[in-house]
Order: structure tokens, then sequence, then C-alpha cells
């Protein structure tokens, strides 16, 4: 039998979303359950799939089955394509196995040609309707599908209404409108070279097409590789028998979720609006009524509504977001899924279901995307300031957090700006998804138009950016790209400050301060703790990171930075006399005075650890970053008076340190191979200060000394000697021990090759995967911008392989190296340090390979608690 | 049964070389053989293991194994350790696995103490010649053993000699040297704080520990990485009666060779001095006679030794270096060894060994270190510029060769210039071990004492260094680093010529011309071609190379460098405009200039080589390397002029290029992902070119092309996908295909991890050794000087990785990209085009891991093909 690649949605259900796509799944789920749906088909994902395969385009088989599945449903409508009596219209639309609001494109009222718009107006006895319907057809399906610009369409449209002297598209007549649909076809005949085409079936092929191609457009590219997409999933097509929220003042379409997702409040929470097509809401055009007043309006069918949400809301036991359209008072689902939230909201929402008896514990914790978390941790305003904080204007909250930023009013200059180093803001009329990647880098969102269901409004929530919407006493000058507000005019650059938790927006910028964690909080993270089989510890250089840390809940730090102590004003002059030194005495000498700092700092360190470990890595970059650059012509002659040496001696000594390659250069392990004593000061400042901490607390300080960058064993052999014959020392002259590993990080790739050897000297390995997939994939981060775009754009890579570990290179590697480092170390102790220990996909391949603990920034450390949680439960 | 470490003389025999190390093995042979051998025992390696695993200390265990054979050795001689009638004495020399000549030390008249030389002037009724004995007995193990500067002990002799009124040490009675005895004692005493060991015993122990350590000093690390000699190994002690060359004119020593080290003809070649010690013939100090002569003055002695010699050549199949000694006219063997030889000897004596029916063709093979060839291979002068070239003195033509290069006059000063870029020719009374370095970086080594078998003959020899030696016209004036010769002074810096192969020395430098390679060679060759498994191949970027490797019977060019034609004078504008384009356009009309000098070469090469197959690199540098530097400001006003651009626009193109790593930057396939019309200018040439030449020649070419830095397979199948887009357009433009494969380098680890992946596109894998070592490592080759001196030193590395294949790290990537390679394209072409293709120990890797070809330079080509041929070989 032939393979079946087109589902009627009586066909489906729920389970079958990765063939489906998850809006066709639900339509199927909500018919088979028998809730109001306009019928019709999906065209599956795997469809999509062969239509790349096939050189884009539709094969035979397919085809046939999309004829099939069209008679079918003209049957059960009663009506046909291109009927004069009883014309058969639908919407088509994309349906990814995942949510992505926007991405792809949606075409309306597909089946409407110059025959078909006399049934419809006979039908519903309203010629204008028809037309207007008609006009928009032609101008969305030129735009979508055949890809004319909408400009050219606008422009007839302004002609027209300047002709008949009216203001706005309202006002025209159902004879304007004819004319405007001549003009239409007029201008699509000139632009294409062909007539618009009349047969419905051509029509529908078309826009499956074009469906199937907006699979692949940038956004939908970025928006993938921001919310780790795979790009071979593809998008299924739907093809779903109309129905008009525009025939009157009896219909309506909307959109509602059955708790705030703003704040997870168990109530009905939802816009609509009379007269309207569906896109007309999210498009944030018109300002809508809240849900509450549709029962006023229409009290039987708010009622219908509010018990096809519960039974959803039961059914899928989570919270739903769905759409909807009124036809002439009978109410339509055009769609329902899980509603995206904010974290509180999920947090609360995850906690109220589980307390309703809805959710299991484990089933609560996935219904929380951990990087959300995110939102909860970060600065709010600081209430004081806030206080002396100047409010300019009032928008609605519709993504909490706080932001101050320079003002950019297109998210290509936001970019720009945001990528030079700005923290920007970025102020819209309103969003379109082509603003995507310009709100992923700003600060903030701030909008003049539309509702907390807007576009601006949803995909900041789910990027957790802050974002004030609907803020309508901004005035926005697009071409002087200024914004006035109560007679202050901003120009581009200019800070203002927004608080997405209340709506407000203020004048310049606001301090900032910690974000407060809540008992809710509390409560879920400690069902993420009972399941997690990883430690989570965190990334921190200084006494206030660990704090921090261990207020987020870190298990113990698995990476102390030495070298970010060593930049710090006032011992700086110290490292660099070290550096400059030319023999060994004047190092020691320079090292010395390094020691009572470096020691100072770890016993800071220790004492807000308490007994937690603490990993501290040696010396890593290459000395030469530590002076300051050739061009710093000042800085030179000032550090050459300090170090009573002539500015050419300092200046010669900073060429002689040139590298080509620094990344690859002389740092890590090699700094101490070549000069022991920095290993030998380092050694003792870890040492003596935890004898020092324990003899003051009482607390028994395990450090653990991690040596960076090793490729051979021999490197770690010759460091570890050094380092045993110092503590020896130390222990000798103090007369008292203190417990301590030696360990590596494997950051080279040699190192996982050879881990069964260097698991001999190791007691533990870190994996240090940012060098590791630098390394791995030959890529400098610092470089590698120039031409990743290009990877992104050409589809060569779907995700930034320094924010997710790629597990089928760097992942291999990492695997073989835990599996080589037992081998030789049954009780090795394995962890990850590299920004992935903060990344939930990352962390699921550590928790897959089995690694004891994930290491990364203190604000992430919920979410790598979290994100440990679902790996537990998903890999079972 | 206790583990055995010490063996008798007559307990071994040659195969066990790897207990009792060459020279222990050998004695043993001998003594097993009948030939007059002075008896002894040798300590085995696997004690200097354990010496260096027990902390520097010989165990019980060993020790009561050292004092047994001992006991059993005076019981073979008839003597005492400090008898005062017939006292024992020994030699105590090391002798590792593979031959280190002069790298350790050695202690001669070991045993001897205040009552023994009583003992030994009874005994030879020579009182003068046993304190003589004695005296230096007590500086050797002062300066050996003890670590006591020699010059403590050559003042000391200095004063005597003036006290006395004698010139030379030989005027100095036995008095004297009584006299001489009691201040080296009291210097001895001075120095250390502690008498001059009298026992024998100690002296013996003290002595075997001092050569244990010898193993780690810096000459034999720095040798031991030059020849690939594993640290690990340790050296055996040969502990041996002594016999005394010195005892008058009765008595004598020398060194032989079975045949010419030099050509290799078929004859006793060697030197002797009568009345001296053994290290009196290599040290250099004493002219020598040659070995001929003894048949005058001593016929019998001759005659033996010359039995001798024959019996072990023919014991041993191959050429014999023997070192003897006659004591009063009694001939003893001290040692034997397969001889070092010069590359044109060791193909004589290969192929007359082969004719003498003494060695089979594969056994043949074996016997010439491929490394060797290079000498043969190098050029020599040319005839006609020696011809005006002015001869300026002779000496002993001790390795073959011609150089030229700026004089230096000590190893230190010729190590910082060779190291800065100078060629240079070390100028020396007499070279030491400790001038190892500077030898081996020099261009040639021209010596003013020593013959044939000095250390700087032998030495340059085994390098393949050209070396003219016993020069004795020349005055060399240390302190103020001038040569003088024929009344004209050169100075440091000054360039001299030197012709190794004639013993000439010449004023000025002096053209070459190239190696002509013999019959010999061609016949030796054709052996190793039927052998050998791996085909061979060059890397070539010129017509020119592309010939020169066909000479070397290279099968193939593994490796175009397309790059390097970019950088020709004619054409750099063009690719400048190139890199400076603001848009594809721009860029098209730059590529248009370079087509057709890219595809002018590719015919060049393609009519040198015929149908041999022509691998071609794309582009794979960073685009910045072809543009000035910063600081070129004339070049740099230059391209602007020629572009027509200013020169602030050009200076700010370079800087927005500047890369931090640039080699993990925008550079190898990425510039094709963001640029596809450079691939597709490449393909056309490589494509148009072997059209051109098919229509021209007839010749069937078949190019590969291959895409560098591949990591991720979706690389490889976007830029093929461009190539054979533009490979189906010329082919229908030109109406004629032409067969081609497309392949890619194996060079980003991530490229060998997921090398079944990237299988999946490429019909053949080239592995690039060079980066693939630097990415595995996680060292620039460029910056890794800086600290690979400290590994050498403390024996982290024991060879440059970017020599030798690393196969622990490096090579288990190879073996896995070629077994996944195989796995998804079982007939996939593998080759390799890093340095390593040149490389024997590499070469050997690449055979057993299954490769197809090597690519090197076509001057190592015959290298790598009787490398290849040892590998097969060995590897059956």
């Amino acid at each position: 039998m032939a393979k079946q690649y087109v589902y009627l949605f009586s066909e489906g259900n729920a389970k079958m979303k990765n063939v489906l796509g998850g809006k066709g799944a639900n339509l199927a789920e909500m018919t088979a359950i028998g809730l109001p749906v306009p019928q019709g088909f999906t065209i599956s994902t795997p469809a999509c799939t062969r239509y790349y395969e096939d050189g884009k385009t539709i094969g035979e088989d397919i085809l046939s089955q999309i004829y099939a599945a069209l008679a079918k449903t003209e049957e059960i409508a009663g009506k046909k394509f291109g009927d004069l009596n009883n014309p058969f219209l639908v919407s088509v639309r994309s349906g990814a196995r995942a949510s992505m609001p926007g991405m792809m494109d949606t075409i309306l009222n597909l089946g409407l040609n110059d025959v078909a718009v006399v049934g419809l107006a006979n039908l519903t006895n309203n010629e204008r309707f028809a037309y207007d319907s008609y006009r928009r057809f032609i101008q969305m399906f030129s735009d979508v599908v055949m890809e004319i610009e909408k400009k050219h369409f606008e422009a007839v449209l302004d002609e027209i209404k300047e002709a008949k002297g009216v203001q706005f598209d309202k006002d025209l007549s159902a004879d304007d409108l004819k004319e405007l649909v001549k003009k239409y076809k007029a201008l699509y005949l000139k632009e294409k070279g062909t007539e618009f085409p009349q047969d419905p079936k051509v029509q529908l092929l078309e826009s499956i097409k074009a469906v199937f191609r907006s699979w692949d457009n940038p956004r939908a590219i970025y928006y993938r590789r921001m919310n780790d997409i795979p790009g071979d999933w593809g998008t299924a097509v739907n093809v779903q028998s109309m129905v008009f929220g525009n025939m009157g003042d009896d219909s309506g379409t909307g959109v509602a979720f059955t708790r705030s997702p703003s704040t997870g409040e168990k109530k009905l929470y939802g816009e609509y609006l009379f007269n309207a097509q569906g896109e007309d809401v999210v498009a944030g055009i018109r300002t809508p009524q809240p849900i509450e007043k549709l029962s006023e309006a229409m009290p039987a069918v708010y009622d219908e509504f509010v018990k096809v949400a519960n039974t959803l809301e039961s059914h899928y036991h989570d919270m739903q977001d769905m759409e909807f359209t009124i036809e002439r008072g009978k109410l339509f689902m055009l769609q329902t899924r899980n509603g995206k939230r904010t974290a509180a909201a999920a947090l609360k929402i995850a906690i109220d279901l589980v307390d309703e008896g809805m959710l299991t514990e484990e089933e609560a914790l996935l219904k929380v995307e951990p990087k959300q978390l995110d939102a909860l941790l970060h600065p709010a305003f600081d209430p004081k300031a806030i206080k002396a904080a100047r409010a300019i204007a009032q928008g609605l909250p519709a993504s909490p957090g706080a932001a101050s930023g320079s003002v950019y009013f297109t998210a290509k200059d936001a970019v720009v700006a945001a990528k030079s180093g700005k923290k920007v803001l970025l102020v819209r009329r309103e969003t379109t998804p082509e603003d995507i990647e310009g709100m992923d880098l700003s600060q903030g969102i701030l909008t003049q138009q539309g509702g907390m269901t807007s576009h601006a409004a949803v995909v900041a929530r789910g990027m957790g950016r802050c974002a004030v919407v609907g803020c309508g006493a901004l005035k926005i000058n697009q071409d002087e790209k200024t914004v006035t507000v109560g007679g202050e005019t901003y120009k581009e650059g200019d800070v203002l400050s927004i608080d997405g938790s209340t709506g407000a927006v203020y004048a310049g910028a606001i301090d900032t301060a910690e974000a407060a964690v809540a008992g809710d909080f509390a409560r879920f993270m400690g069902w993420a703790d009972k399941v997690r089989k990883l430690k989570v510890r965190a990334n921190a250089d200084t006494p206030k990171d660990a704090a921090q840390a261990v207020k987020f809940g870190a298990e113990g730090i698995g990476l102390t930075r030495t070298e970010h102590m060593f930049f710090e004003k006032d011992r700086i002059a110290a490292v660099r006399q070290m550096i400059l030194s030319d023999s060994e005495a004047q190092r020691r000498e320079a090292l010395a005075k390094i020691l009572p700092m470096q020691r100072g700092d770890f016993e800071g360190i220790y004492k807000e650890m308490g007994e937690r470990p603490v990993t501290i890595r040696y010396l890593d970059p290459p000395l030469h970053e530590f002076l300051p650059q050739h061009d710093q012509v000042e800085e030179i002659e000032k550090l050459a008076q300090e170090l009573g040496v002539s500015a050419e001696s300092v200046v010669a000594k900073i060429e002689a340190l040139h590298e080509f390659n620094p990344m690859m250069g002389h740092r890590g392990v090699r700094l101490p191979i070549t000069y022991p004593e920095i290993a030998e000061m380092q050694t003792r400042a870890v040492i003596e200060a935890a004898l020092n901490v324990r003899r003051e607390t009482g607390l028994n300080i395990k450090p653990e000394i991690m040596i960076p960058l090793v490729g051979e064993v021999k490197e770690l052999q010759f460091v570890k000697k050094v380092v045993l014959a110092t503590i020896e020392k130390i222990f000798e002259e103090r007369g008292e021990k203190v417990d301590y590993l030696i360990g590596t990080m494997i950051e080279i790739p040699r190192a996982a090759l050879t881990a069964d050897e260097i698991a001999k000297e190791a007691e533990f390995f870190s994996f240090g995967t940012n060098d590791l997939t630098q390394m791995t994939f030959g890529f400098s981060r610092d470089d590698a911008g120039r031409f990743l775009e290009s990877y992104y754009t050409n589809k060569i890579f779907e995700s930034d392989p320094f924010a997710r570990l790629d597990r089928a290179g760097v992942g291999q590697l990492v695997r073989m190296a835990a599996d080589k480092g037992r081998q030789t170390r049954p009780d090795i102790k394995l962890g990850i340090c590299g920004e992935h220990g903060g990344d939930p996909s990352s962390i699921e391949f550590c928790h897959i390979v089995g690694l004891q603990y994930v290491s990364c920034s203190p604000f992430r450390v919920p979410i790598a608690r979290l994100a440990a949680a679902q790996a537990a439960i998903n890999n079972r």
C-alpha cells in the first residue's frame, strides 16, 4: 500500500504530532472528542520532507491523496470549490511539530475566484463581504504565495480610497471593492505575466508549496535555532474549511487561554473582536475586547466556549491557548495548544495542576521550560531607584522583567547596536515575525500597538525577554527615528527603561535589584532536586558570586578562574611584574606579592561555600592578555615607570609575547611547565587558605586543584609533581594537613582521546566544553561570527555549537573520555564547567553519559537543576 | 626466582639487544663466537629503568647481582679489585639499544687507588704508566661522575708543568705524576669535602649511577628526539676488564670499518694510534694513522684483525664498525656494531651485499635509513660555479653534500643565527657532543682537527649533514670569532662554502646544482617499489615541482595548494581586488581575471603529470593573508591606487578582516560557504584545464577536487552542490565530459569523529595531519616554539608531533576516520598530505592503518618509497 501522506481531521489524534504537526494533531483530537471544528485535512510533515527531497515538487502520490481528501472534505462541508451556489473556501496553515507562532505562512479564503465570489455573495446575502474577502485573498495569495510585494497592492488601495474620497477600508462600497478586485487582478497580470489563477486546485497546490517553502525562510530558521528545533522535522499543512468571523456583528474571532499566561491565575483569559478575521487579533492592529465581555454580548456562545475550554484543559492536563471564530452566532474552534506562558505563570500553573490532582510532581516538572526560569531570576528595578524614576507612559505588562537600554526603531538597527555591545531597547509600532532577531538581542521590547496576545507579547514571553506592549501614548516617527511621549522627544540612542511586570515606561536608566525567588519556586525546585541524578555546581570567581550561587542552590563550585582575580586594579601591577621578569628570581619576587591576595580570595570563597567542594583552576590565559596593548602608550609608560624599566623594553616584551593564535598558544598547563613557580604560588594560596579557614571556622575545606589544557598525561604528571611537592612542604611547615583532589580539565581533543592515560594522574575530569568545541570544530569563538551567519542561513548548522553541545562531534569526545576515564579509575569524578553546563539540551547529554555534576553561572543554577530533573525523567 | 638484571658477557648474545644494549649484546656475541674480548658484564637496560623508578637509586637485588658478576669477572681475569700484586681495572661504558655515539658517559681505568697503582706499576714494570693512568682516572672520575669541573684539574696540571719546566704531559716523570696525583686528590677533597674514594666498589657504583644519569643529559635527550629513540628505553652499562693501548710502542688502539663508511667501497677502512687510549682516536686530538699502515708495523696483529673483521661482517651480514686495542702486541676487540654510513655508502653496501649473496633484497632494504636518502637527493655545487670559485683550503671529505653559509664559531651562536633564519656553517676546532644541536641546525660543519672517524665526521654522516673535517690550514680565534686561512681572515657572519664529498673549502657562496640520482639508486628503489603497498604521491603547486616529483618517482600529486599561485606577483592584484570587493558582482569581476591564470597553472601541472591523479585543494588560508600588513604603508597606498579606492578604506578592510586566531578562523571550506563564487571559479579552472589538456594531448586527465577544513558533512554537501552545478554547466557548454572525484581533507578533529557521515559525500579522504595535529593538541604551530623546548627538556615530549605523527592521539583520529570512512564507502580512497607524509615513522603508521597513499614534498618521495617498503616488510 502506498504511504499515507494526507489525513482527514477525523483520521488523526493528539499523539500523531510528529506526523500531523501540533496544529493538525490537535484539530484531529478536537474532532475526535466532538468539539465544533471546521473540518479539513492535514498534509503531513513527511510530505514536507519529501517536497524538499524531490527538489521542491509535490510527488504524484501525494497529489492524488490531496485531491482525495479535498473531495471528502467538500462532501462533509456540502460545498464545492468554485461553485456558483455553494462555494467551498479553505484556509491553508502551517503546523510544525513544535509551535512556531508567526514563523510560517498562512492563506485564508482560498477557493475564491470570479465565480465563487458571486456564490459567496449569494450565500451570505452580502456582496460587500464577498468582494472584500476576494480582494483580501488576491492580495494575500499574491504576497505570500507568489511573492509580489504588498506595497503595490497598498498603493492601488490608497488610489481607490482617494478617488472615492473615503478614509477607511470599511467605507468602500461593494462596487468599489469590485473595481478594486479588477485592479488587483490587473496588477497580478502585470507582475507575474499570467492571469490570477481561477482554478481553486491550482490556488491550493501553490499555497501548499508556499507553506512548505516557508519552513525554510530566514525567520523560521532563526526561530528554530533559538528553540532547538531540528531543521529536518518539516512542517505539516492544514487545509480547513473557512468559517467567517467577519460576516457582520454576530460574527467574531478571538484567542483565549484557560489560565493567565502572565501570572498563571486560574481564570479564562483572552480577547476577541467582533466582525473580524482571525489574524486581526494577533496582528495587533485593532485593540480587542477582554473575553469576559463576550458573556454580556453573546452569553450562550460564551458559556459554550467556557465549557469547551474546560474540556480541553482537562483533556490535555495543561493550560490551553485556543483560537475560535464565531460565524453568525455559531462557535467554531480553530486551534488549541498548550499555551506559552511566563516563567511565573509556568511555575504557578505547574504547582496548581499538581494541587488540583491533574498532574503528578514529575509531570509538572516537564511543564516548565528550564530556560524560562531565567526570567524569574533576573534582576528587577531597584525599588528605591524606581521611586526616583520618572514614569512617562503606561502600556500592557506583556512579559515580566525590567530593562534599561538605548532605543532603536528597527530590528536591524537594534541588531547592529547590540552586536556592537550596546544595551538596546527595541521600540516599534508593532513587531512582526521579521523582527525576531532584533527582539532576541534587545534587553526589552516596547510597542505602541497590540494586546497581551500580540506578536510582541507572545514572542517576548517565549524568549523570557521583558516587554511592554500597546503603549498608545508613544508617537513613533519611523523616518526620523524618534519617539515622542508626554511632549518630550527621544531620539535613537537615548535611554529609556521599561518594567514588563507593571507596564510602566521610564525616562533614563534605572538601577536594578536582584530577583526575589518566591515560595512557589522553592517548592517546585524541591521536586526537581528529588528527581535529578546530576549535581549542580556553579562557576564563581569571587565570594560574591559564590554567595549568589549558594542562594540559587549550587552544591559546590565547579570552576574558579584564578586569572579573573589577576585583572583587579590593585594586583595587575604585580602580575605584570611577574610577566615581565627576566629570571626565575624576579618572577618569584613578583609572585610573592600576588600570593597573599590570591590566598585571601580563596579564603573568602571557602567561607561562602562551607564544606561544599570548590574546584580551582590554575592560571589559564596566555600571559600577554595581562599586558597593555601595543598602542596603549600611556599605560605602557605608567607600567615602565612602576617597574623601573624603559618603555621600549616593555614594548619589546609585549612584542616578544605576541602570538599568532593565542587560543592555541602558551597558556594553561603550558605556563607552569615553563614557569613551575606560578603553580607553586597558586598551590600555596589554595592550601594555605584551606588551612586558615579551617582553623578559623572549623569547617572541613576540600579544595579541588584543576590543571587546565592538558593534552598529554606527562604534562599533568609534571605539574602535579610541582603541586604535590609544594603541598608536602606546606604540611610540614604548618604541621597540619587538609584533604584535596588534583584533577584536570578535558578541553583538548587529545585529552579526550588519551583519557585512559590521563586518568592515571587525574582524580577528576572537568569537561571544558568551550575550548573542546573550539578545537573539535577548529573554530575560534572570537572569529566564528564572521561565517556562522552563513552557516545558519544555509542550514549547515541549526544551533550554535558554543551554546548547545554538539553531540555528534564534541559529545563523542566527552563520552569517550568519560568511558576511558572510568576504565582506568572507576571512581573518577566527572563534571562539566563549560558554558554548556547551563544549557538544558547539553545537561541532558551530561546525564546520559553519566557525569556526576554540571557547573554553570550562578544565575543558571536553577535552570540546571530543572534541566537535570527533566533529563532524569525523560531518560529512564 | 629474582629477575636477572646483570649478565656476564658469556651469558648473552646479539639477539638480546633490548636487554643488554647494542654494545653489550655485541660483546656477548663476540665472546660467543670466540673472538678476543676482554671479559666483563652488562647491567641491563631494565636496571636503568628501575634506577629511575626507584628515585635514582640502585636496588639491593641489582647490587648483589653486580657484586656476583664482579666476582666472577675477577676470577676469569685472575685479578682482584685493589690488589697490590695483580689489580683488577675496568672500563664502565654506556650502551643503549640504539647507538648514540658520544652522547653518554664513559669511565676508564676504574679500580685504581693508592694500592692498585703500585700493583699496576709492578705488574707492568712501568711506574710512569701506572701513575699516568691513576691521574687520568682521578680526573675522569671527578669530572664525569662527581661533576667537578675539568678546568680545575687542568690548572693544577699546568702549574706542575711550569714548575718542572716541561711543555708536554709526556715529559712529566713518574715522580712528577705521583706529585700530581697527590694534588689531584687534595683538589678532590677541597671540592667535594670527602676523600677521593679508595674502595673500587664505591668507584664502580658511583660510575654506574653516573652512566644511568647520563641517559637523561640534555644532549642525549636532543639526540633521541632527532633519532626517534624512546626515552623509556634506558641504557645498559658495560663493565669490562681494562686492556691498555698506552703501555708503550707495542701497544695501540684504533677503530675500523669493514667497508668505507663514506663510499661503501669494499675495503678495510680505519685508523689507529700507537701508545694511546681508546678515546684518543675518536676525540680527534692526535691525527691517527690509516689502518693499512698497521700491516707494516705489526703484520701478525694486522692479519688477525683482518680475519676478525671478515668474521664479524659475515656474521652480522652488515658492514661493521669496530674498536680494538693492542696491548703489548696482543689484539683485543672492544666493540663491534653495524657501522654508520653515508647515504651513498649505505646504498652501495646494500647492493653489494645482495650481489655477494649475503643479503636478500628485502633484507637490503632494511639496511638503509630512509631519511639518509635525503643526502643523495640534495643539491651539490653547480660544476660551472665551482670552476669560478676560489678554493682556500682542503680538509677531509667527512660527509657528502655541499653547503654555503655564514660562519659561526660556537654551536650556541650557530643555533641563534639558524633560528633567526640564517644559513649557517659551523666552524669549530673540533666538535664535542655538546655541539649537537648547532650541528643539526647548520648547513654544514667544518673542523680544524680530527679524522674521518672523529666526532664531527660520525655525527654529520648520521645526520646527513655535509662536513669537512681535519682542515689543519684553518687558524681559528675563538675569542675574536675569526678564522684565518691563506693569509685572509673571515669573521663571524662571513660566508664560506664546503664540499663534503671532496673536502674542499671555498671563499664566498657557490651556486648549487641538482642532485644526480645514480643507477645504484634506481635499482635499489626498484626493490622498494616491488615490496611496498602504499603509493607515493607528491605535494606540488607548480609544473616545475610536478616535474621534479615525477623524476623522483611520484605516482601522482596528493596536494596542489591553489593559494600558492595567488601570491604570484602578476596575480596578487586581482586576488586583492576580489578580497576587497563589497559585493558578489565585484567579486565575480575579480575572479574572472584570476580564472585564466589559475586554469593555465592546472594545464601546466596536468601536462607534467600525464594520466597520474592530481589532487587540487581549494583555497584554504584566511583571506587577510593576501593583503598587505597594517604597517606596510607603501603597499597599501599602491593597492588603493590600483583599485581606485582610498588608502583608508583599504586599511579599514584589513582591520575588518583581522582575526584573533586565524588558524581557526574564516578559511578553508568556510570561504566558499560565504563566497560560493570562489569555488565556482576554481571548479571552472580545474575542469576546463582538464578538458583543454585532453584535447591537446589526448591524455585522460583525472582531477581530484579536494575541499579543505570540513568538520561537518553539510559543509561539504553545500560546496559540492556548487561544484557539481558548475561542472554540469561546463559539460553542457563544451559538449564533452571528463572524469573527476570530489573529496575532502580530514584535518579537523570533528571530521575524523564524524567521518562516516562525511564519507557519504566524499569520494576520498586526504588526512591533513598538520592541522589535525594542531587542533588535536590545541597547539598553534607558529606559537608552540615558545614552550616546546621546555617539553623536550622535561621529557614531556620526545619528538616533535609536527614532524612525527603522534600515534596515541592524532593517529587514533586517523585510524577512526579511516575505519568510519570505509564503513560508509568501502572503496573510499585514503591518503595523507601533511608533512608527516615524508616521515618514515608516520609512513609506517599510514601503512598499518591501511591508507592507499602518502603524499610528501618531491625531494622526500624516494624516502617515502623506501619507508613504505620497510613498513610493508616490518609489518607482515
